[in-house]
């Protein structure tokens, strides 16, 4: 019999049990988790902000390494630490965005791999800002909306605009994929723009129609930042989430467009936003997330692809 | 910038924002939305009569007019006007029926296209009375059931019959085509009854085979009412219904067919039915059927097909 | 038999079922309602922002005139309009404050006593500069927290300090009273200053002890804004809201406090803050919560006192 | 050790784990229970139709015999029988009506004391016809509400008139005590009739402030029928109903109404309505109220009063 | 019209209507019901002890026979008894699996088809032993993770590891398929002991890819005892369970691949295992799995395969 | 400004912000946690393994020090450790219980008071156990029920005996002080055996007539270890139990009961058990039992009764 472990809902909640760390502390890992429990950039239904703690407590159920059926061990000997999440002001966005970034940038000098809870979609910006120095950075982006909006109910910085103000402050960033597209109505304007700097946009139908296509338009041989928004999901996979659209990616389509993402380019960040632990009683969406990162994580190399 | 606008929790909820009108008072719209908030008459899960305002508060999220990703806009210049509720008297079904047909004849008079937000099914009985002297009327319904019984649980119209007692009132509805029926257990002899006036019945199973061919099934050219039972889809898809059945639409099906009948015909009505936001605390049983009306709405011409 | 009138879950929601109007038309009303859906200034549960929207809904079962067992006739003949809500931005908390404080000086203009549905406690900052030019204006607020506090969480206008911002901006507020003070940490610096103030701060002990000698504590013959802060009620009447505290006022302390306020003085203005829909599935939170501004109204003498 | 037994949640939910029969079966017990899972006579919020049910898995935490920290045994050799509940028709009032008379007088005709589980208020009315023959008829009712209308949206047999429509039908209901009247509105008519007919109209306050006064204005020595509207106590308490008032009944506050009015007279039947189990997820109102229930059969006498 | 029936809310919920009898009582019966009410052998989130009488309300929407769309029926003739739950202990796990062997032996003596209700998946072992004298006995096994662990958490007895408990004790169990693998994590000594015994271990992405392959795979000609874990199940389609794994079963294909088991061979028991109705608000759980029941008795033969 | 601070929602939640330690490990502390997250010993409505996780997240809106509003600071300079969860197996009582001792010894050993936060109350036996050597141990039990019974459902630590293991087991456990009774049956062998070891029973009765005479009757100058269940407070105030009772402690109450227990005797250790945040939406439950931990400590003269 091995060392007792706790069962899922035993003990204080990690990230998969990893050691708790400052982000600026003395620490290294091949993953580092950092939460950002910011949820006031969303013009809808707030609870984002509970999905690091969330998600945390749902990895539990999702520690590696993990052995498949066919024997394969995945993530064995990958060593994690959570940094814990940023601490945040109230009401002060801006103070919020460089306490985002000034964290991030520790974490990221401290490990292999950042993994960020977040949070809004709008954390992708002051999270992108500590990747400014990585040439020809690439985002992968999986979402039913475009995010690229320069200003919506007159502000510039909601969880409709990441990337806008992302693009506009990293000279490196140098193209993004947005996979997953179906919301009702988009901001011409923004298309308009994305399709000007070149980004790809692709349709959810395309995901439906020819998965096999889509991972082909995917970049190869790049640094990746990967930015899974939740609602990229179909709402009855992932309840949990502020502005559900309907036919969205299966858990297995969207783990087939992270697995080719991440597999075939060098991922220097990871992002999982849009969580709202509160508008799902059945506690699936958080569960099912924790498990996609770790699938993320599989994919993204960290144990030299080692297949036992 | 634009004129400011309210995020959708603020402000009075109107369906899509539209003015608030009375059934009978001066007003003129392209779409005029009715909600009949009446659940007395199903046999399980009370909830539908939360359903009016449940969609209209669900509806903001969707206020037309739509850009689109491939730049169409839909729905531009279409006007809205939101007649509120029948007002209901408590266990008078009668008079229910009767001010029902009242008010929704008052709307469909000041508008091309009358919504209607039911409410449990038996609605539809006293809503397609406001179509009497519409020639050739035919349904088409999305539905697990077939909701043509005679009697059932000693009433004869509950909301299992409201389509036989449509069928008795109405010389003109020369047909109806049910699409998606799955359930376990059906009532031979509204079965027969049916086919008997040779109404097309499509069982769920050959949606699923072959969607192109039960597309070919619906009608063409004639003037139909469309009465969106939302159990139809799949309870995965839609949770907020008293009476689920498992296999149903996915949201793109039921979209396809609502799509072919609304432009292969004159819609002279639409009714949507059964959705009980109770049952769903995630909340996107309302969200995803605001937007199906919607997109319903596009298919429907009010905008001439406009593709700008 | 009386005309028909709606069922509460019938019919468009405004508040006691009166007419929409915009803060700024052309109306008069005794009582003007507008609603403040902003929640991101409180820093744990949100969900205050969907209170309007509540209140209107649940005040479907509580609208005027009210016949009481005795006899009496509450209300009769006062008129009422909803201007609907303040159009808000999303993040931008300035310019938030200033189309309130616009919006409310709107209303404030066109009735006699204006009724803001908050939003989280930050609001009432904004709200009250609508009544700068009022003379010694007191304010009468029920509360478990003093919102007195200068900075929290690096910001000056959180849930915790509009107070203290009013008293800074507004020369004419010269008292405010706080009842039902009884959480577990104080900022010493906000006693300091609000005592420093003269402000009159009542601990719930004193209520439970002796309501009586609370009551004889109020002002009177003054201009009073009365601020109603739901979690003052205890947790087990009020569940509905971020941050509860035990032993709280039951609704006829609370009722009694207001009435005190409310007859011995002029109101000139009623916030009701702090309520979170979301967190109180039984639905009684706004329930009682509009009757409770209901029954205040009772008390103004908005119809001359009238008991018939 | 003794016979095994089932924890709560073990087993075919009878009332009290009693035997299952049919209303005009062969049997005969101290206590017959009937289910009136009817809900479609109320206003507002659905759910009294699921009361029933969970009254019965309630029960199971509150089998008796009772055992006392002082010793006493209560309902010791008192025998239950569950009757299951009526059969209902959708949307059929009047037959509903009938057949709970029906089953009603076969269940009474069975046994010492019927229990009648509804339900919405307007069960009584056709419970109360099945003791048309009782000399000098009392009833003893709770209630937040008078329940004495004569018409209400159009209906006569609303919940809102179960004991005008008593009065009228049964010559020998000679009087009503109300108590815990506080609704914010009265229905003067209703009033004016009731204390023309000689009823006793007992608010809530008089309960709070002098409830030994308000036991000494109960009926002694008379045939008494006990109408247990659990929007009488404390939406705190009682979370689970359609339509909370604030400042209701605590448990021993109705508990205390309840054991005078039942040990002073002879309890012919009972019934405990508006029990909405789908509003309130914490379960306790159902639980609260079978204990309730319990509570007052042991003060009934059934077991002569029997204290080992 | 004929006879009056309950509505699915009324009445004493019995599965689908069935008399209540006692395990060793004196009845016979086609099917024989069976509840065991536990679930403190599962290391996650509870609920299963509440299934039993959960998938006892939900089959009174689904109660024999059925009549198709196509004009078959189903299950005409066949006879119900609910002998309801096994009567637990409490903490005493051995004492619990004697008493569950022991009842089941009863009820599978008094029935041609013996239907279990757990419970978590710990059940089966003690269910399986009440089959110690059935030749060849073959399980087929719905289910995403394999069960078949030696020792989990210090306990050879949790719900990870029924068919390894039962393998040990029952010589007779030959085989055993297990359909619909995908946990994250799988035991590599429970694969290799499965694999040793030449267990058929079937991966849900085969599912998905091939179902035809799959139903193949199936044995033909044993006797079969069904075990149904619904996390087999998609947690879309079925949210209430304690450890959801993403990309399960649809309804259609568990469907079929019982439909398969049951028409191939002869099926000597049934069990359906780790329903948690409180973790799914919706109740489409339950609802759909006394569905699934209902259906899998439908291809068992029991009415000789009838099809009127 | 001061140091930022996270929000309640923000960081991973240890007690109070503690740092994690193991129970064995290398520190020291005024207060040291200990989680025992196992409910499988209650017989009703699981939940309470949830508990520690709960209770840890709320106390992060109760972090000392404790400013109140007359100046007094309380637990100032305090120091806390918080050593996460006991970790249980599955299914294995009797190792359960050894764990559980084991892991209290160790805290005990290194904090001058634990705080133990259940589980159900069947843990009160292995952590009385870990005060063994703590001569005249007296206990203050918090409780609606006995929890002294010998075996009930065949069981022998089911979480209403704890107290009666303790007893047998620990020849130093002199006196029991058990408040709050009130359950509807007790068992008349467990009440005689409290009795007969001159056990103190103080009924609910008792406390609502008069708190200061049960203040009076508690132990005084004694070795004190307080159990809080809490069903002991009023359902109203505290909805997340699995067994509710009516009519039980306000939060004052306890409070006064906890404080001058606190005060008159030497505090040893300290559990609140029988919390169940799963069955209370409100999250309302946990909130109160963390500050209501955190008052007891403020009691427990750990600062020295220092009042600044």
């Amino acid at each position: 019999m091995s060392t007792p472990a706790h069962l899922p809902y035993g003990g204080v909640a990690t990230f998969a049990r990893a050691p708790q760390v400052q982000p600026g502390g003395d620490w290294q890992a091949d993953v580092g988790v950092l939460g950002v429990p910011f949820d006031i950039a969303l013009g809808f239904r707030p609870g984002a902000r509970f999905a690091p703690r969330a998600l945390r407590e749902a990895s539990l159920r999702s520690v590696p390494p993990f052995s498949g059926l066919d024997g394969t061990v995945r993530l064995a000997g990958v060593t994690f630490a959570d940094a814990g999440d940023v601490v945040l002001p109230s009401l002060e966005p801006e103070l919020m965005r460089d306490r985002t970034t000034a964290a991030a940038r520790e974490v990221r000098a401290r490990c292999r791999l950042p993994v960020f809870l977040g949070g809004d979609h709008s954390v992708s910006f002051p999270l992108l800002r500590a990747f400014h120095d990585v040439p020809d950075l690439h985002v992968v982006q999986l979402d039913a909306h475009l995010d690229f909006t320069d200003v919506r109910n007159d502000t510039r910085y909601s969880n409709s605009s990441p990337f806008r103000r992302a693009c506009e402050a990293l000279p490196n960033l140098t193209h993004i994929t947005t996979v997953g597209l179906r919301g009702l109505r988009f901001d011409p304007e923004a298309v308009a723009a994305a399709r000007a700097r070149g980004h790809t946009l692709i349709p959810m139908t395309d995901v439906t129609r020819d998965l096999g296509a889509v991972l082909d338009a995917l970049p190869t041989g790049k640094n990746v930042y990967l930015s899974i928004d939740v609602d990229g999901l179909d709402p009855a996979v992932l309840p949990g989430t502020s502005s559900p659209e309907p036919d969205g990616f299966t858990y297995a389509q969207a783990m087939a467009v992270l697995a080719a993402a991440a597999q075939r380019n060098t991922v220097v960040g990871l992002d999982l936003v849009e969580l709202a632990p509160n508008l799902d009683p059945s506690g699936r969406s958080e569960l099912l997330m924790a498990r996609l990162i770790m699938e993320t994580l599989c994919e993204a190399g960290l144990d030299g692809g080692r297949r036992d």
